[in-house]
């Protein structure tokens, strides 16, 4: 039990849920707490707390915590935006001698290891990262705001070469206009660049699925060699995935803690072996 | 000029050429020598060198730099003596102050890569490796060591769930009988638990194509989330594929020494950021 790392959870949603789940089938690790967002956190003993915020909290508490020493994962998820986190996240890792992982999900997170590795397989090429079917926070969101819609679902359909086609699903609010509802989303800078269809429900609650998806391809050239080919497709629960992430991760931190080379990572900088529990012999013999 | 990696080939095979020609499509390397495998290497001028003759020799020609404190990558590919090289190798690095990469080709490599993430992303589950269709090193020998065999050629044909076909094609020696031919090879050890079929053909050379392929597969479970599903294929050019690793990861082993860690590391052991030219803030935010 000394030896566990003991981890906490920062935010209790689907995803706080999941690392729930994942920490009890790691054999490693020993749940220290779980914390709603609006908890006193003053009183967390932990190695490494998991951030399962929505995205946009994720800098106050991965700052509040690296100034604590205290090591965090998060699935922070605005792309443009993980390079200003780290380099905010750096200097006080390294002032309270503590490790972030940060963008610790599946994109941001294993597809940029995924599209790493091919780049440094095939250094010349295209890579298309294909999303879903799957639903897109972000366009739920968006088609949420829409006036005369009580609930909606946007899903993700991938076409290819990185096209992606919107199915827009609308619980409509009693006298809402239809056409005038499916106008107001067809122009809305979310849906105007993509391919959008837009579908009344009696029911948002009836759709509701969680799985997602991921088709990432890459074309290129290996030294002077085209047409190398490679695929990464992925078919899965997406809250589970992440919470798996966040959890692999925070090995990885702990690890990096402990080897006295605090900072800010990203998953394309951090040892993909440091994410696995068990003995180091035993894994470089399985699986290399 | 002066910051460029000086590379140089020990060995000038296929895989050496293949070397050449990814060092020489890299604006941060200049190679600066390529060696036969029985040439004088006393006045090798390298921060790193890329071992290019067969898995057999990696050993002699790794440990001989690693005293001499010079890099070395190889793809030494005898899967079950990986870590006991990876042992021998760890305590001359850290003497000389040299980093050296093992292993380091597509299966073992790239593929331990993502066999590592997979497990990271879904701790229980079974992956499975199925290889080709391409040539197999291992069994053409054998075949072309059966009694009446002038040339051969093993082709690994993958059945799914880690479960191969071997396509053997023969050409013959004058005078040698085929019905025996087959029957040496089909209970042969290297073919006899395999399906195997022994094909006659009057020119093996009409047959020479380097491509091979992978469709690697993972089911699995993400804490307590199963139905987790995962596939990684790829169609290349063998050779070529394995020099760009090659030339990838001798970058990353003059990082590696660069940051003074020195030792034995397997793929799985490095950061894949290591592997790719370029700023690293530019990297992260293309691919995170």
């Amino acid at each position: 039990m000394d030896n566990m790392i003991k981890l906490a959870i920062v935010g209790y949603g689907n995803i706080g849920k999941a690392v729930e789940e994942a920490v009890k089938n790691s054999d490693d690790m020993a749940l220290s707490g779980i914390f709603h967002h609006n908890d006193n956190m003053n009183d967390i003993n932990a190695d490494v707390v998991a951030l399962c915020t929505p995205t946009r909290e994720v800098q106050f508490f991965a700052e509040k915590f690296a100034k604590r020493g205290i090591c965090t994962v998060d699935s922070f998820d605005i792309h443009n935006q993980i390079f200003d986190l780290r380099s905010t996240l750096i200097p006080l890792n390294k002032e309270s001698c503590s490790v972030s992982i940060i963008a610790a999900g599946w994109d941001p997170g294993s597809d940029s290891v995924v599209r790493t590795l091919l780049l440094a397989l095939a250094p010349k090429g295209i890579t298309y990262t294909n999303f879903g079917p799957g639903r897109s926070m972000g366009h739920t969101v968006a088609a949420k705001n829409i006036d005369g819609v009580k609930n909606a679902l946007s899903m993700t359909i991938p076409l290819g070469t990185g096209i992606h086609r919107r199915m827009v699903y609308v619980e409509l609010e009693d006298n809402a206009d239809f056409s005038c509802v499916e106008k107001n989303i067809l122009s809305d800078d979310y849906f105007a660049h993509d391919e959008t269809h837009v579908i009344k429900v009696p029911s948002i609650e009836e759709l509701n699925n969680v799985a997602h998806g991921v088709n990432l391809i890459r074309a290129g050239v290996s030294g002077k060699t085209h047409n190398q080919r490679f695929e990464f497709n992925m078919e899965i629960d997406n809250p589970a995935l992440t919470g798996q992430v966040l959890v692999s991760c925070a090995r990885a931190a702990v690890r990096l803690r402990d080897e006295k080379r605090f900072g800010s990572y990203t998953m394309i900088e951090i040892p993909p072996i440091y994410m696995l529990p068990g003995d180091e012999e035993q894994i470089i013999r399985t699986l290399v």
